[in-house]
């Protein structure tokens, strides 16, 4: 079945040629007349009363337009200095109080960085201790230390995010999942597993940082940034300015990496409250340094409590999540409740019990993160698999099978699962890596191979919303507008793809627009793999309302009906069958004398679950994906290297079979470098490795010898699903699972370092 | 009978702020990073052959990044060098010949300008001179030297544009109009009048002269200009280039002026062309000189035979004129139609012949000027009209009543006349001057006073097209996208004044883009004073989509019938009469969760006039407009004062006061300077006079000591009509016939400048 016609099947973005010369701008390329340069001093303390912050000097240095502090923020009128996508809980800069090591607690504005700098080493801050809490459980037990005198504040949130606060408490919130009689489950069941995992915070690492230019001015606001969601920027700033919307303006040039560190406002408020007190265009951009100490994945510790019977079905699932939300909740209140049913992974489990919390700590706020609570989530409940197999001898690969939800099933949320491929991609997963059930690891020179294997289901936010807009031109080229984020990720071109097809045109005739809230219409993020799916639904809906002008008109001039009419490659109407009978597309709007033809489209998922129960509807669709590994131990070292690893994702249809693959080549690395070495080292709250020169990404000597991909196609759903992050959390229980396999030591706490390995073969051997 | 809802009529431009602080940003303020910068080498002659270029030592210079002539654009594959709106015949530099003294030669690119100017100083260039010809009509006699050689190719163009052109002459075009008998209606009058009167180029004097910056690369052209027609740019450069036009962005920023001079390409297509040698990024910004050798209003004469009745009836008038547009075609070949079929003014005349020839001649161009063949065409009948009076002895203002249009008249073009309001114009006109058929012209301290009158009917370009997008955000605020451009006569104030009130709301909750061809939807062109007409309409169709989707949506959520619901103000829909039970808009987006509301409108206006007998539908509605003007001549000097000028124009509905009389108040000095002084001299096609030490256009000191306005509302129509241009002609032909009433001196040349004013008056002596 050929899928696309002729020239729109060709790979490579649309960008590419300006990307691989440089020519992509940036938002750290943006240069307004008279900006200046920010620069920020640090809290040194995880959590301590400010007792004074003396100014004045820095204030006088030549050249410094502003020095802010907290107490100029309470002071300005007409200024509301806290954001955040759920709580209004974190200030631009700290106000009374700091919350983490690290956390801004002076800006400065000066007209270079230098200068900046200069009036910072002036500043003195003086502060008084408090008692700090940086671990989730010991910040809910009794008499812990409070990071938040009082509940949050909350605003206008979004559709899809069950709020249960508790006052007095670092619970930041609690998502809560009660299906069937967890306790009849476990009664039932012929063995009970009850395991800890955890997953450390780590940093996303783009490689463009955090950077803003804001110009607030009494009659507009005008911010470039590098955020994953411009609407939600836009609400932000309105709030805090207390302006209607359309008083801010959002631009979004192409990202250099998001992976949801650039999700919801960061820096950019603080850009916005700078620019308004220095009366100018003020620029900020984050040091690697300083972005380590912006947003983090969550730290987490997940207590799984699992039943199953003897041949292997599972009777019954409790979870208690801890994810570890540092000093402000970001979006850590939602992705709690996504980590919490991913806790349930893409197993049939009829009875289960989640408590899922976000727990306020004295460390750096940890947000959205590429996986968002499922690679917590997988890394628990698929390494607790192994233990259940090797428990009750059976293969870990008939155990998943066996397990697996298929068509009908009911998933965690209690919805039936519909268009199920996890035993597809599964068993594609085992028969690459070259599953065996039998297979004993062998010792050769000092090293032992295993192989291991995950599977994984991710929601999709839901409810959501996506909108387009569409003109096609007088020489009959389409342009695209919408305010999907482009971030390397390829959703430009994704958008191409998908309305030339629906067009017959090459996608060199289509153009797409960047986000800009006063041009392009709303999108509710680029995040939540959703935009393929999301935006490319809208963009069809806004082409096809185009084609079917386009038909009209086609049909007046060619004297035919427009049911006898096709459209043909190369952007044209022609009767059926007579390709050579037919209209240009720019000849019909030229005729047509309207200038152009306009399309739009608005396109909504429904769903939502109960705040009570966590049953609903979570997702439109659900993502699938799965994982194998093999990897080589080093016995003598504990050093793990990950010799191959297949990775399998469910595409639906897909759109960009190139940009597919790298995507899933990218959760590979990502995968890998959260298995064995990526972990933001705590002490007392002080980051031990906020650097690259300590903190280890997996680099490209990391990447297995060999990868197999399967982005897999079903074409008779039409329906697009998004691949961009489902198949990086089995890559990761997948390696676990193989060191598991090849060596017996079962590593519970990620990173599987080499000292945990040498740990986990030394306890071995003092028990045998 | 209240217009509009409380904030919605407060007068003042939506840009207010940003442009008296200074912060509107120009075309000229862009900078694109490695842009570089070019200086042009001009014609010295009028008319010659081009024997030899030198540009290597130019080229050798340190900082040159180009050299190019027209000897490049020949030798360059894939670049087609002509442009032109209605011919392709204008080269971006001279190729082979030059056809005015000052057209462009050699360009250099450069580091700087005064790189680019050291770089041209080295070139020589070697001319052929060849026998040039300046004058229109002396261009059409036998033998004349021929401007260009060949028939100039034609390329797509505009529905309304009718072509005569007549190889192996200098008729550029000629347009015919054949109404009635015209040879009957001679021989029917009483009194045949045949005069000819002249009126001489202009410059428009824009306070920004043309400036662009092109960035062309092989993937993408990026164009940045201060044009009134983006369309038309981005048609021309793809066809330049070989592209689609979707290959071309074209954006534009607001300009600090147009008035016709920035209508179609001028500078924009050698700047594109100079980037793509340069193979950078290139900017040219012209001087004032500059501006003065690039576009000018058409230089006319116009022979007008007139019959009348003894009664003051006109049976029949013959006008044959002569548009001198100068080297290049430009648009001329479209304004020899509307400075035609304007010849008959806004007058019951049964018998019409009209010849109208835009004719070349080696100047420099001609093309769109404010007024639009108006000025020249009122000049010549309101003349002759007061001439013709005097010779009947009729009261001039009586002459014109019984011959204005009424409804149901039949126009030049033999359409009917709807909606007239020219009496009433005119009328208001008399009475606000203070006319009295009686007043006889008294001499005091050696000045004389006298007063004059003028009517004019003008067409809006038909066919034409406007598209607008829109968008409803979730606070409620209103978007609009659309590409008429913002030049300083308010089109984003008067859109968005039009977008709020269809909504209630406050034009502060509006926002309206620039123009952006990859993202605004087509409009036509700003021009022919049809944005607030058409641009509106297509502003007020996309509004009112989304104001449907907001009755429906309150609908569902009021649970009451959409036709018992209303648009309270402030951006509310509520019960009728029970305001308190509305909703907020953005309530109802919120809860649609849609994201923003989407709404679109394509507007098309019909219409078109036979190319041979010049008879149909010119405009989809007609401009009308009456100037009245008091003088004082010094009869020592000739020197003309205007002491009082009324303007008075039909807007139909008004939509923002303020700026309808500021567009008025700027007719009226551009009436007088065009009265008074403007005109630009050539010798032997070398300007004289361009430079603002030399050309006078009207300074304050020259306004009238007191003007009144007239901004014509009759809302029973609902129809909004453009006023941009239409007070202009009537006050230079008012105060031509202010100056004929108070001296019996009948200046057929416009300027009226003192010695033409002190010969006449000698004459008046001589003779009696």
């Amino acid at each position: 079945m050929t899928r696309r016609p002729d020239e729109t099947a060709l790979p490579g973005m649309i960008d590419a040629r300006q990307r691989v010369t440089g020519r992509i701008p940036y938002a750290m390329d943006v240069s307004v007349p008279g900006m200046q340069h920010a620069r920020l001093l640090r809290s040194t303390s995880a959590h301590a009363r400010i007792v004074r912050i003396e100014t004045d000097r820095a204030r006088a240095v030549p050249g410094v337009s502003a020095v802010v502090s907290g107490a100029d923020l309470v002071a300005a009128k007409g200024l509301f200095p806290y954001f955040g996508p759920v709580f209004r809980d974190q200030p631009v800069l700290a106000i009374g109080k700091v919350r983490y090591l690290g956390e801004p607690v002076v800006a400065a504005v000066a007209l270079d960085l230098d200068t900046a700098q200069r009036a910072l080493d002036l500043v003195e801050v003086e502060y008084e201790e408090l008692p700090a809490v940086f671990d989730a459980a010991a910040a809910l037990e009794a008499g812990a230390p409070q990071v938040h005198d009082a509940p949050p504040p909350t605003g206008p949130t979004y559709a899809d995010i069950i709020v249960h606060t508790q006052a007095g408490t670092n619970i930041c919130n609690h998502f809560k999942l009660r299906k069937g009689d967890v306790e009849a489950g476990f009664a039932q069941a012929d063995f009970v597993f009850e395991d800890e995992f955890t997953s450390p915070p780590i940093q996303h690492v783009t490689m463009e940082t955090h950077n803003a230019v804001a110009d607030v001015r009494p009659d507009s606001i005008t911010v470039w940034a590098s955020t994953q969601h411009p609407f939600s920027l836009q609400s932000t700033l309105a709030e805090m300015f207390g302006r209607p919307a359309a008083g801010v303006r959002v631009i979004i040039p192409t990202l250099g990496g998001g992976y949801g560190a650039k999700g919801y406002p960061k820096i950019e408020p603080l850009v916005a409250v700078l620019s308004w007190f220095a009366r100018r265009p003020v620029r900020l951009h984050l040091t690697r340094e300083e972005e380590f100490l912006t947003i983090t994945k969550h730290g987490t510790s997940i207590r799984m409590k699992t039943g199953v019977l003897r041949d292997g079905t599972i009777t019954a699932r409790q979870s208690t999540c801890f994810f570890n939300t540092g000093a402000y909740a970001d979006v850590g209140p939602r992705l709690i409740k996504n980590g919490g049913f991913g806790t349930g992974g893409p197993h049939r489990i009829p009875n289960v019990w989640v408590d899922s919390y976000a727990v306020y700590t004295n460390i750096v706020p940890a947000g959205a993160f590429r996986g968002y609570g499922i690679n917590q989530a997988a890394w628990a409940y698929d390494s607790q698999l192994d233990m259940i197999a090797r428990r009750l001898g059976m293969d870990p690969l008939a155990l998943r099978m066996q397990n697996l939800l298929v068509d009908g099933d009911r998933l965690m949320t209690d919805e039936p699962m519909v268009d199920a491929h996890f035993r597809e991609l599964l068993g594609t997963a085992a028969r690459e890596i070259g599953w065996s059930a039998d297979e004993v690891p062998v010792v050769r020179d000092g090293r032992v191979r295993g192989k291991g294997l995950s599977c994984i289901v991710k929601a999709t936010v839901t409810p959501s919303t996506s909108t387009a807009q569409a003109k096609l031109g007088e020489d009959g080229s389409l342009y695209i507008l919408m305010s999907s984020v482009e971030m390397g990720q390829g959703v430009k071109t994704a958008m191409a793809i998908l309305g030339a097809e629906r067009l017959g045109l090459p996608i060199s005739r289509v153009r797409v627009s960047e986000p800009d809230t006063d041009l392009t219409p709303y999108d509710q993020s680029t995040g939540s793999s959703r935009s393929t799916f999301s935006m490319g639904t809208a963009v069809r809906g806004a082409v096809d309302q185009i084609r079917g002008q386009l038909f009209a008109l086609a049909s007046d001039e060619l004297e035919i009906a427009e049911g006898d009419l096709e459209i043909v490659p190369g952007g044209r109407v022609a009767p059926r069958g007579a390709p050579e009978r037919g209209m240009e597309f720019g000849e019909l709007v030229r005729r047509s004398r309207s200038g152009n033809l306009l399309g739009q489209f608005i396109f909504r998922t429904e769903g939502g679950l109960d705040p009570e129960t966590g049953l609903g509807i979570g997702s439109v669709h659900w993502h699938q994906a799965a994982g194998a590994a093999e990897v080589e131990v080093d016995l003598a070292t504990g050093k793990v290297e990950v010799t191959r690893v297949h990775a399998g994702v469910y595409a639906g249809r897909i759109v960009d079979p190139v940009q597919a693959e790298l995507q899933t080549e990218g959760n590979i690395a990502f995968g890998v470098g959260q298995a064995l070495s990526e972990e933001m080292i705590f002490d007392h709250g002080q980051l031990q490795n906020g650097s690259l020169a300590d903190y280890l990404i997996a680099s490209i000597g990391d990447m297995p010898g060999e990868i197999s991909l399967d982005v897999l196609e079903h074409l008779e759903a039409d329906e697009i699903h998004g691949i961009g992050e489902s198949a990086m959390p089995p890559v990761t229980a997948a390696i676990g699972n193989a060191v598991y396999r090849a060596t017996g030591v079962r590593i519970m706490d990620l990173p599987i370092t080499p000292e945990k390995v040498l740990r986990g073969l030394r306890e071995q051997r003092s028990v045998r």
